[in-house]
């Protein structure tokens, strides 16, 4: 395993290292604030290393392919002035962490809260966020998982463009900032998650090919020229996305990663790429004596990405359950456009609680095919659930978040439907409080070609889909604005409570270790189809609940649903008038003969 | 599993099936001998399926897609003007089989020979090998292996550019007189391989487009479009497939298939579309009673391929061994251009007779990764070896046979080296007699930018390789009679002499149980790096065998590599005067005090 980039190392020398296996010279010029220029040696693996003596860190340069071509480094630590820009040093050690008792978060205890640093707070900088630590503690948050930072063109992008996988994004605050926003997170007791983009690079500011066969024209990706992890002369890219993985947890404490759209990984070997980065990781995990953790993101519906890498599966630690969302959000928000058209019948939402997977094997009319593998023999703790993310929020034309689209009534039943399910649940920024500004798609490409390709891009996407209407401008600054988090709103009391009704709900999964435990044991799942009601027993050892959950638009008598054990308690009903609801219509107390009437879109639960 | 084709029925009706999932209307439109058009009903899998009464066998029919454009039927049983025209009515069941006794060759068994239907014989047809299959059988052939017969352009073609996957080429005699040579071998005998193409098709008559999503942009070859086994909307395509493979079987009697190139199968599917042929395949040799094989080409050295199925392999039968062709032709013919680059130490030979795969995870220097896995653990009789091929021929820029480049000891000792291998050997036709015609590579496609293409991409590929000179033009007719085999060179005795030659050697390995049992155990391999001497010891039960073999161009004495048990007879040297060489060295008895001597570039084989 051979690190790459620019190590900076306590003698003021600094250590050069760029895969290049086909180029006959490479030189590394320093620009400033000393000019030099040394020359690199290559190795049989195609690296060439050097040593510069002497030398300031935060020094700029370049690197000097075939003795014409300047480009930045592939590895560049740093891009202080953007992605057309020298490449800039930076002393890793330098940092002082106050860290040093972080154990970390057991990856099932996580509470995970999704954000994008730019529209998180109105400074739009990891500095930001370190301001909101308290607020995500006061919530119950214990996870943030923070989209992409590596060095994208210009300061608006949701991160899936950048081009420089181990730079991070200089308009955040750039790996200082990052390193101390992590290094607060873990003084606040919150892990942090990094999504990361191991399957294409964006299409601005890319010069990776330059040097290497980064990519191959075998396979192809929708967001551009797919990653080399198979075809010939590969080694020095699988090194490079694997040491790419370490350096996020070496030098900035990162817990987990969070691996963006693995289906656009293309890997025939028999080792898949995954495979060999869980065990990479496992061996840092066991060097470091803390656990990373893996979390992809799949739209394959294959067990094999999560299951053992001894079992012949990746070993991916846990993923996405996009079924769950689907389920859910079909029946409430009644949405059947594009690959909702798959969903929306209540016995889905009762698969995806007992087995994960809705579809593992059955015809997807939306696909057009047989998909997807069986996952109910894996654990639910290998699966993150959500209500709203980045894309299923900022796909839409309008980006309206869930609060934009149903009642607060139908808001609180499904956070309650995720909380209460046996999987990892994750919020989306602002979800907490039902924020109402949306989460637009935004770019800010240099290239007027690019941008120009891009807006048309999302016209046409949309009136494919029928949508109405024209999407907001994604190069528009205002685009960029407008999708801002209000922290404002909190002075409203209606957001006020829903944020009350949050914090409400993550303690109790916290507290209930029925809610905290997530094993398929102990789990059943009961529905009435005709009145949309699916409830949901958990237990685990004294501790038994029962969560009512009435999907229907109407009032319903669920006593024939009655999974009450012996004289339970009511710990909360989202209709209570506490929660802006229209009251609650059931006792505090009920037995097995206890009549139990739920309110329209509204969940009670029980506790034993 | 639905019958894709037209099915012409007892009752002079004819049902047609076509998969064309969004389209809005198919019919049938008979042109001749009577005039009809029917309208086919769709049902929900996207199939179109009618039933034409009263209509003659050999009808000529078109399908009308969307009430304008007129194709022919993708699964076309006979497209007897050529891949443009309309499609032909076959009635299956008017054949009049006369292999009812026939009960296969065990895959163990098989001594294989490939040939290309146009060049085999002067008439080009499968008349024309059956005329040849007395010969084969005085040979000790018991099977053939015959190129691709898909409908291709016109009359000049190595069969990989077939468009029509069901429809036997027209200039080859089409599907009565394929039927009629597959029932002539097994009276003679001999089983017949199919070689079929299921990761593309050809660029010219390729009309699939127009009914469904055959093809996916996902993914790419070097061949043109990759066939969509696992995007969205495959199941019409995987079906078309698997019933290509079927139909060889039960309509034409077919013992096995070679899959072409099968790593330009991509296939991210839980289920491969590779380990789901095999299966359907089980399926039907269960039903049939008798078993039929999957062979595949493959460039991958991946284990997987011919695993067992229920341990996650595809369960592929055998594959072809290229690293046992590519070590053993360094060595033999010095080359060491393109992959050849990877080859040509004798501890690679020795390897590929112990192991397998050469590469089994070492780097390649040609593919610059570390490439393949072990396999060790897989059975000898899972690899198909060979010392020449249509590629290893054909893709030479002048089409050379190895008789063109090496002396005729050489060609001996090849010979042997592959025929006392633990692995099924395959001759590639006319190299049982050293036919000295090229094997060229020739086109006769009807589009002329095509055919410019195609001698531009030649022109250019192998200048890239440093090949001297310009390749022969691949449309000229004359390149593909010069490639056809000029049988009157067997009325010269060096001829002559070469063919009784191979007829010795596979006479030996039919009847010494040593080296016709095909396991590891039992097996064992000494060499002298110095000497590029190789001895390879087999023993089953009795019998034992020990073949020298002196890859060297000196005569050596191999008594220091004395593997002789007790006393044993030499049963042949390939150096006897009796083969042309030079006259054996080694007295008819040996034991394990004897002095051993070899001849350069010659193999000595004693049994007990």
């Amino acid at each position: 395993m051979t690190k790459v980039g620019s190590w900076y190392r306590e003698d003021k020398s600094c250590e050069f290292t760029v895969w290049a296996p086909s180029k006959n010279s490479i030189e590394v010029k320093v620009l400033s604030p000393q000019k030099l220029t040394v020359k690199l040696q290559k190795n049989k693996e195609g690296y060439w290393h050097g040593k510069v003596s002497n030398i300031l860190p935060e020094s700029i340069y370049l690197y000097v392919v075939d003795g014409n071509l300047e480009r930045p480094d592939p590895a560049s630590f740093y891009q202080a002035e953007g992605v057309h820009e020298p490449s800039c040093i930076i002393n890793h050690s330098s940092f002082q962490w106050k860290d040093q008792d972080w154990k970390g978060v057991p990856l099932e205890e996580m509470i995970m809260y999704e954000l994008h640093v730019g529209t998180f707070t109105q400074q739009g900088t990891f500095d930001g966020i370190i301001q909101k630590l308290d607020y995500l503690k006061e919530l119950g948050i214990n996870a943030i998982e923070i989209m992409p930072v590596s060095q994208f063109p210009e300061g608006r992008n949701w991160g899936y463009d950048g081009v420089y996988p181990f730079a991070v994004q200089n308009t955040y605050g750039g790996p200082e900032k990052l390193k101390r926003l992590v290094d607060q997170c873990h003084q606040h007791d919150i892990a942090v998650i990094l999504d990361v983009v191991y399957n294409h690079l964006g299409p601005e500011g890319n010069y990776l090919g330059d040097f290497g066969p980064y990519f191959t024209r075998k396979y192809k990706t929708p967001w551009g020229l797919a990653i080399n992890f198979d075809d010939n002369n590969n080694s020095g890219v699988r090194n490079y996305f694997i040491q790419n993985a370490l350096y996020w947890f070496e030098h900035f404490h990162i817990d987990a990663l969070r691996l963006d759209a693995i289906h656009g990984i293309y890997d025939f070997s028999e080792k898949h790429i995954l495979k060999e980065l869980a065990e990479k990781v496992e061996g840092h995990s066991q060097r470091e004596g803390r656990k990373h953790y893996l979390i992809a993101e799949s739209d394959l519906n294959d067990k094999r990405i999560i299951e053992p890498k001894e079992e012949d599966g990746y070993g991916m630690d846990a993923q996405w359950l996009d079924d769950f969302h689907h389920s859910l959000r079909t029946i409430i928000a009644e949405d059947k456009r594009g690959y909702y058209c798959d969903f929306g019948n209540i016995k889905q939402v009762v698969k995806a609680y007992e087995q994960g997977f809705v579809y593992d094997g059955e015809y997807s009319e939306h696909r057009k095919k047989n998909f997807g593998s069986s996952s109910q023999h894996l654990e639910p703790k290998q699966f993150v659930v959500f209500i709203q993310n980045h894309d299923q929020v900022g796909n839409r034309m309008m980006g309206e978040r869930l609060s934009q689209l149903v009642d607060s009534e139908s808001l609180k039943l499904a956070a309650g439907a995720m909380m209460f399910s046996p999987y990892i649940p994750m919020l989306f920024m602002g979800e907490e409080f039902a924020a109402e500004t949306p989460f637009l798609y935004f770019i800010s490409h240099l290239d007027a070609g690019l941008v120009k390709a891009v807006q048309q891009g999302r016209k046409k996407e949309f009136s494919a889909f029928n949508w109405h209407g024209e999407p907001p401008d994604p190069f528009d600054r205002g685009t960029y604005l407008q999708s801002k988090l209000r922290w404002a709103s909190l002075e409203d009391q209606r957001h006020k409570d829903m944020f009350d009704f949050y914090r409400k709900i993550i303690q109790l999964r916290k507290s209930l270790s029925s809610l905290r435990t997530l094993t398929r044991k102990g789990l059943s799942v009961s529905w009435n189809e005709k009145d949309l009601l699916v409830v949901i027993s958990r237990s685990c050892g004294e501790s038994y609940t029962c969560c009512y959950m009435n999907f229907s638009k109407s009032e319903i008598n669920a006593t024939h649903a009655n999974q009450i054990r012996e004289p339970m308690s009511k710990v909360i009903d989202s209709a209570d008038k506490k929660w802006n609801g229209p009251g609650t219509l059931s006792p505090d107390v009920v037995s097995s003969s206890s009549e139990i009437n739920i309110n329209p879109r509204s969940f009670i639960l029980f506790k034993k």
